[in-house]
């Protein structure tokens, strides 16, 4: 078991910066490697520019754990990031024969065959493990502590649901959520003190509107349950001593 | 007009990294400031942890015409975003006046009053101009070319609305986009040509599912309108001549 692993998320790609597209898959990463203990510390967007991929994923893999890029593994022009990846390890471009053996069957099962563009999709650095893709077989690769995903949702979590039992995780986060109708300013200084009480837990306040009424979600979150339990009836106390009601996740 | 302005989008929260939250704000500013020609060139997460905020503003301070910061602008003890702006712009943070009087009209219309967790609110670092807020008051705030925000999207969007036009931009980005159920891999190599005639215009290729069938998105994107024209009726071209039926957005 790693100590305390952390991950970075790296979305890459012009879409989800112009906003033609809602970014889904750090959340998707997100929940799943909390729950394996392997919080989500930073996530990153950077467009389909390859110095801006290659400082980026330099500047992740020397600080976190593990690094999960999303985008830009497909078969177009703009999709750059594994010959980005190979760069900022320092190691060539290869056409992995394997990844080719995967597509050649793929494609022959289908009536067609692997083209040029398609060939890219087995490229991979030098030294690259591959990641098995059971929905369209165009394998992710891993480089280092770097996993390079695709970036369509079905694809990019099929990839990694059977990459995750493979890594190396921490103690699960649990985290648990009271919602109730005091607004953020009145238990601000309660909620304070709780926090002080538990250091060793990460206790958010996030104030939303229901039904047209301003609602409080109050999150306990850490990787001991039994002290985020007693955080979190801390709060609940709080809450129905300040004349709230706590609902509970 | 500035020339050639560019954003960055930089969200700070624990709940979006521990998936808790799913981040609409990014696509929404994404969306808004690319129509205003100030595209967003990059994006960040990073947790409620202050060296992270204070080196994430001046990473990005440093490389973008304007950041755009969300979350952690309330009354609670997780809301430490204008403590660690100032910190990185290397100011006091001091309670604003006029901040502190548009909160204390506020409560006092509620019949409440402005205690040590709200007047938190008020807090700006010296220097730092107000940014109206219609919904809820607390205002968000700038401070050289950081804009900082509040994270729950109705009244971050509300402040940014009004922001908005006050902002020097560049020519807004055209984006058309072409829907057609040809794969990414027969159409690369015709593309990729499309793609190098139109050098200032920038192709992506988007490939998903509908109802249980592979499609392509092709879009065009560029500031000239009539460039990015010119290359969605040349891929429009490109899908017929291969057989496909181009869907215009």
């Amino acid at each position: 078991m790693t100590v305390n692993p952390t991950a970075c998320v790296l979305i890459i790609g012009n879409e989800i910066l112009s906003g033609r597209t809602q970014d889904g898959n750090l959340n998707y990463l997100a929940r799943k490697l909390g729950e394996a203990g392997i919080p989500v510390r930073e996530a990153r967007v950077v467009p389909d520019v390859p110095e801006e991929i290659i400082s980026a994923v330099n500047a992740c893999r020397a600080k976190y754990t593990y690094v999960f890029t999303t985008g830009g593994i497909g078969p177009t022009h703009d999709d750059i990031t594994a010959e980005n990846v190979a760069k900022a390890f320092g190691v060539p471009l290869e056409r992995n024969a394997v990844a080719m053996q995967i597509l050649t069957d793929y494609y022959a099962a289908q009536g067609t065959t692997v083209n040029e563009a398609r060939a890219r999709m087995a490229n991979a650095p030098v030294g690259a493990r591959l990641l098995e893709n059971p929905v369209s077989k165009a394998p992710g690769f891993a480089l280092g502590n770097v996993f390079v995903l695709p970036g369509v949702p079905k694809i990019m979590q099929a990839i990694f649901d059977l990459l995750l039992p493979t890594l190396s995780g921490g103690p699960p986060v649990v985290m648990k959520t009271i919602t109730c109708q005091l607004r953020e300013g009145d238990l601000a200084a309660d909620l304070a003190a709780i926090q002080e009480q538990f250091p060793q837990i990460d206790i958010g306040s996030y104030p939303n509107m229901r039904s047209g009424n301003f609602i409080t979600q109050l999150v306990c979150k850490g990787s001991d349950a039994a002290a985020v339990q007693a955080a979190c009836d801390a709060v609940a106390d709080m809450v129905r001593k300040m004349g709230g009601k706590p609902e509970f996740e």
